[in-house]
Parts: C-alpha cells; sequence; structure tokens
C-alpha cells in the first residue's frame, strides 16, 4: 500500500467535516479489463491530522492499472484512508459511469470505536 | 423465474450501501398491450452476497414482453432480488414517464427480519 | 362527487408508497372567473386498493369549469381520493403558477386512525 | 371571431420586436374530447398598432373549450393575431405537453407581402 | 400598519401548509437609499383564517419606498402576518440579491403558544 | 412496410415547421441482440399531408423488436416517413443512450426535389 | 432627462462589444398603478465613450416611480442612452416577469448612420 | 485581528437565522504561494449584535495576499466571526475550486456554551 | 497506428451526419506525467464507410498512457479518423477537466478535396 | 509586460480552434479599490505557435494587485496575447461579477491583416 501523507489538524479541539471530491477517478474492470470511470468523494472529521490533498491525489492515481470491482474499490479506499489518517468519522462515496446501460453507486462509512 | 447470478461480498462485516439505477427499463401495459417506460433504482445493503451488475441487467430485459402494472412489477423486481441475495434492506424505485398526461413513482421497501 | 375507480393492491401485506404527480391541472377562480393552473401530487400508501390511473385522470377532469381557491380544492381532493381508496396515509400537494406576482404551494395530509 | 384590442405603437418609425410567450394554453383534442395543454409564443415587429396584453389572454381563453387539433390551431392563432395588428412579420410557436409519449411543436410565420 | 384581509379557513380541522412566493419584493436600503431586491415567502398553518392573495400582494407593495434592513424587515412581516392571520405555525425566509458582492438570506419562525 | 395515416393540411399554401420528439423509441441491436434506446425527432415541413400522431406512435413501436443499426434505422425511418407523407422538407435526428461509453447522434435530412 | 455620465472609450481604434444587465428593473404600469419588474440588457459597439456604470444604475432608477408601458420604456431607454454615448451599434431587451399568466420580451436595436 | 462592526440585533427576543454567502473569497495557498478561491458561506443565529454586511466584507478582504490551508481558513474566520458577534449558533462552510483535479469543501460549527 | 474498423454506408446516397460523444477520454500529461482527462467528440459526414462503434472506443483506449499535448492529441485523432473512413467532412472537439484552474477546449475540421 | 511563453504548433498546417477558459481572474477596480472578479475566455486560431497554459496562468495573475477598468482590461489582454503569439484570430471574452446590481460582459477580437 502507497503511504498517504497527512499534517497537523489546525484545529483539534473542534469537530469539523473535511469534504473532497475526486471526479477523476479510473481503475479496470477485472472481468473484461476495459477502464473503469468515477467520481469519489471522501468525507471525515478529523482527529490528529489531516488528509494531504496532493498526497490523496497520488494515492487515488494508484489504481489507474489495477483490476478491481466497484464494492471492493470502495470498502479499499475507506480502509486504507482510515489507517492513513484514523479520523473521528469518515464515508467514501464511489459514483460510476454507465455500464451495461446501468449506473451505480456505493457507499460506505466508518466510526471511530464501533 | 430467471435466476440471478451473485457474487460474494468482499466486505461482509461492514454495512454498506450499494445502488444500481437501470434508465432503460421498459415492460408492456396489460390494458393497452403498450410499452411502458421507466427508471428501475435498487438501493440494498448486502449480506453475504452482491448482485451481479450484468445479471441484473438481463433480468431486468426479461419484462421487455411482459404484461404488468406499475404497482405489480415493483412489488416483483423487489420479492425476486431479495430472493437473489438476501440482502440486510432492500429498496425499490420505479419511476414512469407521462401516461395519460401523469407521471408516476412507486417505492417498496424490504428490512431483513421484520 | 364522481366515483373513482379502484382496482386491488397487488402487494397487500407491504407498506408502500405510490405518487402520481398531474401537471395539467386546471380550474377556475370564483373571484374573477378565469381559468387558475397547477400541478397536483397524490402520495400514498395503500391498503386494500389503489387508485386506477385512468379513474384519476378522469377526476381532476371535473374541476376544468368549477370555481373554487386553492386551498379548498387541496382538502377536497384529498377527501375525495381518502374516500375512494381509504389509504394508510396520503399527501396531496398543490402547486399553482405565478398570480398576481405569487406563486403558492399547499400540501394536506391524511393518516388513517388519526 | 373575437376582437383583440390593440394600441398605437409607441414607436412606429424603427422596427422592433416584441415576444409574449403563455404557458397556459388549454384547448381539446378533436378526437378524444379530452384537454390538450400547450405553450403559446407570439414574436412579432409591429407595425401601426401593438396587442393590448389583457386582450390577448382573453382570446387564448376562447380555445379553452374548443376541439382543434395542433396544427390548425397554430394557423388559426397567426391569422388571427395578423388580422388584429396587421403586423410586419410575426412567427407563432406552440408547445404542446406529452401525448401518446411524444411532445410535439408547430412553428408558422407570416411575413408582410410574402 | 396596513390592515390585511384573511378569509375563513375551508377545513380549520386540519393542520396543512400554505407557501406563497413572492420574487418581486423590493424595500429602501436605509444607509445608502438604494433599493434592495429579495424574494419572500411565507409558509403557514392557518388556524380559523387564511391569508387573503390580493391583500398580501399590497402588504408588500407598502414596503417600496420603505427604509429598513434585511434583518427588521423580515421580522416585521413575521409580526404582521401572525397578528393578521393567528396561525398555528409561520415561517418568514426573505432571500436577497447581491450587495458587495454578497448574497444573504434571513429565516424567522413563529409558533402559537411558545 | 407499415402503412402510416395522414390528414389533411389544415393551411396548405403556408409553409410551416411541425415536430413530433418520441423520447421512448427502442429497438435492437444486430450484434447484441441487446435493446437499444432512443430519442427520434421528426421535423418536417408539410405539403398536402399530415403526419398523425397516432400513427407515428405504433409506427415506432415496429421496430420494438427489429435488429438494425443506428445509422440504417434513421435512414429507414426518414425513407417512410418521406414515403407516407411527401413533405418539402424533412430531418429525422435519432440520440442514442449511453453504450460502451459513448452516445451517438445521427441527423438525416430530405430536401423535396434535390 | 437625467444626463448619463460616460467616459472615454480606452481603446476607439477597435470595434468591440460591451454588454451590461441590469436583473434589478422596475417601474409602473399605467393602466394599474401596480409595479412591473424586469431585466434590462443593453449590448453595444462603443465608439468615443463608454456609459459609466454607476452612472447607468441611476438612470435605471429613475423609472422606479414611472408609468410607462412594456414597450415604451424599451424604446424610451435606447434613445436615451444612444444621446448619451452615441454608440455604433446598441441593442436594448426587456424580459418582464409573469402578469396575466404570460411572459413579455421586447429587443430594440440602433445602427448608427441607418 | 481587523475588528468586525456590529449592529444591535433588530428582534433579540427571536431565534431566527442570517446567512451570508460570499462566493468571491480568495486567499494564498501557502505551499505553492499561488491564490486559491472559494465560496464562504456564514450561518448563525444572533444574540445582542449582527454581523455588519459591508464590515464583514472587508473582514474577508484582509485573506487576500495571506498564506492559509483551507482547513486553517475556515476556523479562522468561524473564531474571528464568533468573538466579533458572539452568536448563539454559527456555522461556517467554505467550498473551494478544483485544484489537482479535486474540489474541497470544509464545515465547521460553533454552539455557545459547548 | 492502430487500425479502427469500419463498416459500409447503409445510404451512400445521401448526406448525413453522425456523431459520437465520447466524455471517458484519458491520456498523460507529458510535461507532468500526470493523467489528464476530456471530452472527445467526433462528428462526421460520412463517405463509403461508417466508424465502428467499437473500434472507435478501442482506438481512444490507446492514448490511455500515452503522453502528448491537448492541441497534439486532438489533430492526431483526426488525422487518423479520417485515414480510417475517409470521410466528406469531419470535426473533432475535445474538452478538458480544469488544470491549473482553466479548463480549454481545441476544435480541428476537416473538409474532403481543400 | 510579463513575457508570455508559446511553444510551437503542432499542426500548424491546419486552421483550427483553441480555447482557455480561467474562472479564476480578479483585478482591482480603480474607482474604488475593491477587488473586482471575472471569468476570461480567450479563443484564438494559432499561427506559428501556441499559448502555455502555465504561462496564460502567470499572466492574468500580474492583474491582481492592477487597478483597472472592465474595458481596458479585456482590451489590454487581447493585446498582450495577440503579441505573444501572433495568432490568425483571436477573441477575448470578460464576464463580471454582479457590481451594483448589474453584470458586465465585453468581447474584443483580433483578426490578421486587418
Amino acid at each position: 500500500m502507497i503511504s498517504i501523507e497527512t499534517f497537523p489538524n489546525p484545529k483539534p479541539d473542534r469537530k469539523y467535516v473535511i469534504t473532497h471530491v475526486n471526479p477523476e477517478f479510473t481503475s479496470v474492470c477485472p472481468k473484461t479489463g476495459l477502464p473503469d470511470f468515477g467520481i469519489i468523494t471522501v468525507k471525515y472529521i478529523p482527529d490528529k491530522v489531516c488528509l494531504e490533498l496532493k498526497a490523496l491525489k497520488y494515492y487515488y492515481l494508484s489504481y489507474r492499472d489495477k483490476g478491481i470491482f466497484y464494492e471492493a474499490v470502495t470498502n479499499q479506499i475507506l480502509d486504507d484512508l482510515v489507517a492513513a489518517c484514523e479520523p473521528l468519522e469518515m464515508e467514501i462515496t464511489s459514483e460510476w459511469t454507465t455500464r451495461g446501460g446501468m449506473n451505480s453507486v456505493i457507499v460506505a462509512e466508518y466510526h471511530k470505536g464501533e
């Protein structure tokens, strides 16, 4: 796994919400070998550290040639970003472009201590 | 009933939400014999298995020549998909194009153990 | 009152929601005698029967030459449709085009047993 | 035919364009007896007189109970309004709500001296 | 204060919601003397009487030459309309066009008996 | 070929434009056997007759089980409708939903006497 | 007439286009005494001078209490602004909010030397 | 810190909500030295005083040349505005334009006495 | 160069227009090595053959790992597709997502015999 | 004047169109000293060289602290970019956010050899 850089939370005593939307995510369908395209949204309440924006971008780039299903990639990103910044709460939403006439959306959440 | 293929849930220990939107659904009005057109949205929390996208598409195709009312088709899809993947929760929404100057929407839900 | 045809609920053991939107409603302003135009939305949970779509359309047509205020027509439709299909819950929304530079919306609800 | 009031053009020596959009037009389908709903747009270059807005509204109301086809009503309105104000140029556009799953638009033009 | 006409609630035994949106409100900034423009929305549950639409329009017109701040006008309208129709609940929303590069929105509510 | 009913042009001495938009067209892909979905727009200047709306609808329905490519169906509809009503001018536009991540649009025109 | 301040065109040897859109115009209907609301757009090619933005705003304010018809106000603004800055070309568009269920738009143009 | 002018709350005995949206915020990225652009929304329930709109505008201008991260600027604005007007509740939302292909949103809240 | 499959034009005696929009194009910036994302639209009048949709998709995929500038990729696609199907006319439009705060669009055309 | 880097046109024998949209332009109003915000669009047909995107961005940044009117900045950008890349044709459009309740747009063009 790529390590994802973080920086100290500038206001650790306040619970506040950070959202980063990446409309340029692409991975590869493990069945067909063809590229998938999606919008990945990470929404979280930081604890001690915040995700560094450029590091997040490079983390997403690591999926460009990876064969992985929608359900798996969404849960994998949640696991990796939780490990990287240990937030109080985090939600990953992946919205995928039309395949076989259908659009898909996957949403997974993490709550510290649950 | 057509059998609907599934695959193992890649993250069975996390409750997360999967949505598939099919804007290309068509069935037949049992009264007039004319085609109906709608958008079918399935939204569910998987348990042990997930719905395979291509299998879902073929399941929807089986309605192309079937005469069935809005209210019945919505509940039938819910029954069939619940039987296929035994989810923790599932919601089917059908949105229909204008007939007689009116648009209709039907929403039906399933909650395991209720 | 016009009688409004119904048909048996195909899934009476499940609470689900049906919505019919009519963007072509017109009645007459009792003050000016000029036509009013609105969008009428009926949203309900059926019990034993469902509203038949064509019958609903003809019911709405009966207002075309009737002089009646926004507030009254909204409550009248709710009373008539509740009487016709005895639903578990029903909500009527009427949204009216601009009159005197103002747009109006009326929302009335029925809950069985309250 | 209803007579349509006009008023003197306040700037008869300049060719300029007036547009009135009526999104609340309704007439009756001569085949089914059911109401049709449309948006009527009149766009014209006045000569000696302009169409009075309230008179135009009442003219449109005269179609509320009239059975007439899309193509005929569009040409009839053009003929009547040209007769009423003798413009240099006029264009009538009628846009109709969905019937049988289809939307229709009719456009007819008049050019003085052609 | 202008008196605001009302009429008897046609369904006093049902709690339902009436909304009137006026996108053509204008008053005067007491600091600069320049006009302010806004959208005023009144949303209420009537008790014994309803606000008459034309009376409401004339009430709003009384602000056309009045110098008054956003926060004050919103609360004043709420006080005046509550006094006029003694509703069960009422909410006033004022949305103002850009001033100094900023848009403002004020929302004030009344609940009977609080 | 299905014969397509027409009716006499109510204003044959004026060149005017009629547009019918059908957002519910479906045919079958001859390669995969899967359904295609599109919006078909016919725009024409009538000569002696106009296309009857209900007949046009039934004509479109005849493609529901036909295997035919985008380019071919567009030109075929133009040929059939020109034969049916012999217009002065006609344009067919077909807009297709996403296949393989791509959207397609085909436009073909007919001009009498060219 | 209010005099309208101008400033020297910073690039008099190039024909270029300036547009100012005022969505906050209001005047008074001479028939009913009620306010009218519109969007006034001035689009012009300057010659020796440009219209000063603040002066233009104050010019528009002078209509706030003036009773004048749509067609007249549009032509009057064109005449006044042409007199103020003597442009090579100018176009005034006035778009009015709904009155009697109808929206109106007036467009008038000036071309130097015609 | 710049002092931010306030004025007495015109209705201190009612809890109501004021929102000011500034779509023209700009600060400087401390890493690259390049400008950042965002929309800052302040939403609050005033206690004894309200934020003066012009003073708020000048406060925002003080960030034009300041190097500061998204997370820090959002929390800093919340701290400064809370100090200035001591509201009952306040929420700051900052929405940032695309950087590195990603959009970011930060939301921070203050509740008196927590 | 990848060879791009074609099929015989089903209506070679009529000049008509085919458009294929690919919103999922991605290549690599030769300066930074980071991916670029764009929408590629090909619009053409076929002569003897048409572009096969699946072949076109695979042609676009060949850019996924190629370092190439916006201006070059647009002209290269035009050259390749003209060589593949020898159309009467063709236009390529590439619309690129935000880089450095800016959006770019490139349009290149081919006309046979010029 | 800042020098603006260019690179060789990859297809100098074809006339094609390049557009760069910068929605993050800001300069200073010379009258009030307050910032102006706008969208600057450059659209051009290159001759021997193209504008380098990053250089263009830095060129725009040089206006951040410059006091200059809308009309002047638009013409200045046109003059500077024409000097930098000597295009066959170029058009600059500047669209400005609301000031004094009005939006402004300026468009200036250059054609080589005129």
